[in-house]
């Protein structure tokens, strides 16, 4: 499994995918959790996609095979969701639809994390979540290779590089630097701040913006990664423009509505 | 079936209903769906009236008996939540209270579709949604009369005047121009932005101001449709003093609370 | 049961209990209703603490051993989040970790009510309500006392002594003022504003707020008093630095980030 280093996202790649994404507005089937829905709608809103959250057993299959893609987010998992959220992922596979996986908290809770080893079978188009989800979700099947003995963000990295392996979806793990990688090459975005950390639902509605961007997306790697750096961005312009998480909120997701091809240069400096 | 053209609300009746609504201070039993809760709490308190949502089948016919007025919203529909809708409307309708049906995506999807045309024997005070929503419901009704052959907002507006005639409700199409009509008589608001269409849950929240000033009214046309001004008006005032979706929403619970009968000119200028 | 007159908290109590809580940064499991996880995560998250709401079955036992505090709000209790919450309760207990109750429109209705009746016997560490609910909650076993007979807060402050000496929870009372009690010992807390009456969850998230001080305090009258204060001066800096009650949310949340041992004059002058 060799690889390369990560490489910066570059700026072109990045207007050019979100060009697409502005173009194509796409149906977002969101199955998440209780706490983060409303912020995760919101963010797809404001940055160009259509959210619809979509959760009976009668009406989850024919939704998420007409949707552009397709959100599972576990962080409120229970029997009736996991139900719909199987349903969801075997509607999305056999229409052909990409869907993401949020691992939220694997790891340290075992229901979900046997359920998102299960998932994880099913062919996902993108993994999103931070270090130790990441690690947490790898660490079975890495084995004795130790991934929890090793130092934060690189065995991260490793594991994400794993993942993406194993399961051929784009795995992103996010922190200070964002890392989004096939397994083989591997992509960094170095936006965001700290303080997006202490407001519930931003990196539950970055998921739902990588669902949004692997629709359609010839070029998942990009896709995934630009969704990331629209994020990271939004969030550093937004902690500039704002005194707390309060209004942090409003900032970043006004900052997503007026984020265009024309400025990256402007919102990122 | 004989009906006449729409007509502007005039702002004296706005000011009246108003006025009648905040000496009220209705209660208002919500069963909305999981995405919107937080905003059409918020937007019923900063408006003026007080909202409970009761869902438990222990609690609900108590609790819709004494309500103000009932909100039934299928957004995220599910077995367990219908059950309740169901609860609620017969011990609303046997207590007399007013309830208020918003048939989100209706017409999209069967299993809510089926649902809400039962529903909507079970008199409505009143039905919000937009032009799809309402020409789906409308639709199976209105049979060979070719609802979805026909242009935007007039086969919508036909489609509303054929809901109230069918369910006696007052029926409000909302969109550039909300429509609200009891089947006969017409009244147009004008107000409102586009960019209210980029934060969930305003259509949702309106609804439930309309629920709310269905409590106790006298005149159900005038009260919906001062409920559709009013927060069109809010909306258009806060469009002017934010930034994008994120601040738009903050001016807007802030635009709901300030608006009072002496200075709806200033507010909707 | 002698009982001495309200006493203020002491900023300089404040100040102890903020550096206390601020260096645990305590895990708080919240069982909370549906219209508020929201607020509840990020008043949480501003104020210093790290929410998780955790539902499953097969996951809140062993989530609620290690959390540093449990919260359970019976706002939209329901049948299968109810048996959640005795999960909860009983896991909490037998880990030594204190939980605190939310009795939200206890007295009102039944189911709820009975519910929170029968955990009140399994020791809360604190219980936070307004007036009624605590008046509500206390009254079968006040009996003949004749609670609803009188008048206002000194009522509810004769409730909520009675609530802490029969179930050994610290009561916290609020609305204008906060009374703060074990039962012996009355503390009193002025800030505030009435504005936060029109924020759907202030009341609820500070709920959330007393059962993060709960966890690993020494003093547990003092810790809760301090969640209060905390919380009413948060929202009496933020009211004036805001237009309304949308501005007011995101000023609050700010406010909260901000508050230090060190300025608490200046936030509460």
């Amino acid at each position: 499994m060799p690889s390369s280093a990560p490489t910066p996202l570059p700026l072109a790649t990045l207007a050019q995918e979100l060009t697409r994404f502005r173009a194509t507005r796409p149906l977002v089937h969101v199955l998440t959790n209780e706490v983060v829905q409303e912020i995760t709608a919101n963010v797809l809103l404001a940055a160009g996609a259509a959210p619809a959250m979509i959760v009976a057993q009668e009406e989850v299959p024919a939704f998420a095979a007409i949707a552009g893609a397709v959100l599972i987010n576990v962080g409120t998992l229970h029997s009736v969701r996991l139900a719909a959220m199987e349903q969801a992922v075997n509607a999305a596979n056999a229409a052909g639809v990409p869907w993401t996986l949020d691992p939220v908290a694997v790891g340290a809770l075992k229901y979900r994390t046997d359920f998102c080893r299960e998932l994880i079978r099913q062919k996902p188009a993108a993994i999103r979540g931070n270090a130790s989800e990441i690690m947490a979700l790898a660490g079975a099947g890495m084995g004795g290779r130790g991934v929890d003995s090793t130092s934060g963000s690189d065995a991260a990295l490793d594991a994400a590089r794993f993942l993406a392996h194993e399961t051929g979806a784009i795995v992103a793990v996010t922190g200070e630097t964002d890392y989004i990688t096939d397994g083989k090459t591997t992509l960094a975005t170095p936006w965001g701040h700290p303080i997006m950390t202490q407001v519930v639902g931003t990196g539950c509605a970055l998921s739902a913006l990588v669902a949004a961007f692997t629709a359609g997306a010839r070029n998942r790697l990009d896709a995934v990664a630009s969704a990331c750096a629209m994020a990271g961005m939004a969030g550093q312009h937004a902690q500039k423009h704002s005194q707390g998480p309060g209004s942090f909120k409003a900032a970043f997701l006004d900052a997503l509505y007026h984020i265009q091809p024309d400025n990256l240069a402007e919102i990122s400096a």
